[in-house]
């Protein structure tokens, strides 16, 4: 059982820096692109026996110290009554876009183990086939992220109507963003009771916002579902399940993420890591930080990056290797196996 | 004469914080929108006349304390012999793409005289028109922003064609951008020959690198635009003209930007202004940074922002109130002239 992720998790003492990617069930895999051949994007998340193989894939072939469960942060928007599609090339599509009183009244905070049975069913799976071989991550997105694509109707360039409706009713965003807070805890509650044993909360699109925004109107909600999830643990019961809190372009927000509860905290590559982590307040958990597009480089200058993240993390108590977003589906297939094999062997003492 | 604007760009002492508005000529104001309606935008720039005549609306509507000629950061680019081309609502077209050494070499450093004299005319007319009202801001993409747009073809999501670049032919990347250096090098100091009382070099897309890549593969060729001007104005016995750096999403990086050279330092909204002044290094003059969406706010919350903008600018030498990024079409025109009024009520002493 390798179980070097979660200890890095909790801080504790590993014997090499254990590293996952994001989005590593993905199409730079050919084993990939064969399931994908087969059913859409959505079908394959929507099927347990699907995305169970997809995200059992890079298990296997890359040697990653942690399985991420294939899902898409949009699923939860489909539960709680808005249409979603995924048109190739298009990206997603979310209809009606949530922008007033009647479109948000008529959301419904759903029981994830009836709307998206499938989903927890995956993990179950997934838990069997694993066998402990590596622990697995469940997710959702950030309720502000999950917010952004419900109101512009899929993604955007700069978020106007999203921003328009916190800045022109703040009454009208707060009673959304209430719904799908709820939404997302009892979400990652049924991951966690179906067999998650960690869970990464995605704020891709935080960082959008000046400092003072996002704490009030991002961070807060993140806030609120994180204390709930420890407090559920603590009653339940439950061994802990380490929370990571992923914020997409942070550097100006570090100092107000490290308020948030989180166990790790996800970094992306606009800031060096050694410096994220002094903002951050220096005893904590962290997650990342190598460029996903600098897998395009040679292999010996891959591997002075690695040295380079691995050397700025020593500051911290803990440290997971990652990339700052998810590897692009361009990338050689190679290399990312190269990369994990560097990242064990640099990292161990 | 006000020159406020000026003498905050040099850090002197000034009797209220001055204000311009990047993206101030714009689709946001009536009066452009019925000039807008006669001539295409491409036509626009390439018509002095009709450049000075929307430049000078914001100076008249608004009662901010610069001018900024009306062009675009692409016009260059069609110098170099890349084809241009703008779509309504599908942003800016270059073809071909900069992909390969025979794209590379197939471009020139124009003379900005011959190719771009319709810049330098509108610059003549308006040093005119303004007869000192107000100082005349001139200004280029950086090297590394114009790249991205020769690279990608056009706007992008990931910058993938321009990071490969990067990443797998760092000479093919090295010799475009010496070309692009040489002629923004150019282009700027034949602004600043026509008239232009301050440069803004607009590096909108630097904060998509990690710090290290952003210093070797953007900031280095910026500086090398920032000495090579101010050894020429120092030879040809001119009067300084300030230089303003703008970097979009750079908090992770200000402490390479610092290293510029230049006179103010534009940061948008991401980041607290008393952060960035700090990690700037504290001695320095600001530019923004307020987020250009937070102008759908009611004028009372409008005026809560500009307190604090203020507030957490008094640390720096000098200050210049803008937003972090362009004022958006949809913005109410109303609440930009109310801005105006309240940066200058509210930072008199």
């Amino acid at each position: 059982m390798n179980d070097t992720f979660l200890k890095a998790c909790r801080g504790e003492k590993v014997d090499y820096t254990p590293i996952w990617i994001m989005r590593q069930a993905g199409r730079y895999l050919a084993e990939y692109r064969a399931v994908r051949g087969k059913a859409d994007f959505l079908k394959m998340c929507k099927t347990p026996e699907l995305a169970a193989e997809v995200t059992l894939q890079p298990v296997d072939i890359l040697n990653v110290d942690a399985a991420i469960l294939f899902s898409d942060i949009l699923i939860p928007c489909e539960a709680m009554g808005q249409g979603l599609d995924f048109h190739e090339g298009k990206g997603p599509l979310l209809s009606p876009a949530i922008r007033d009183k009647d479109t948000v009244n008529k959301l419904f905070v759903p029981d994830p183990e009836d709307t998206m049975k499938f989903v927890m069913d995956a993990i179950r799976i997934l838990r069997k086939e694993l066998a402990g071989r590596v622990p697995l991550i469940g997710f959702a997105g950030a309720p502000f992220t999950t917010a952004t694509y419900m109101i512009e109707g899929g993604t955007s360039k700069n978020f106007l109507n999203t921003k328009r409706m916190v800045y022109e009713n703040p009454e009208l965003y707060k009673s959304l963003m209430d719904k799908i807070t709820a939404t997302i805890t009892l979400y990652l509650k049924a991951q966690i009771s179906a067999g998650a044993q960690a869970v990464q909360i995605f704020d891709t699109w935080g960082g959008i916002f000046s400092p003072s925004d996002f704490r009030d109107h991002a961070l807060s909600y993140v806030k609120k579902i994180i204390s709930d999830l420890k407090q559920w643990m603590l009653a339940e019961r439950r061994e802990a399940v380490p929370v990571i809190y992923f914020v997409g372009e942070s550097a100006g927000l570090l100092e107000e993420i490290k308020t948030c509860g989180a166990d790790v905290f996800g970094v992306d590559w606009r800031i060096n890591l050694d410096d994220a982590i002094r903002r951050l307040g220096g005893d904590v958990v962290v997650q990342g930080n190598m460029d996903p597009l600098a897998m395009f480089l040679p292999k010996e200058k891959i591997e002075q990056r690695v040295k380079d993240v691995l050397n700025r993390a020593t500051s911290a108590r803990g440290h997971i290797f990652n990339l700052g977003h998810g590897v692009v589906p361009e990338t050689p297939r190679d290399n990312v196996i190269a990369l994990v094999e560097m990242v064990h062997r640099l990292s161990r003492k």
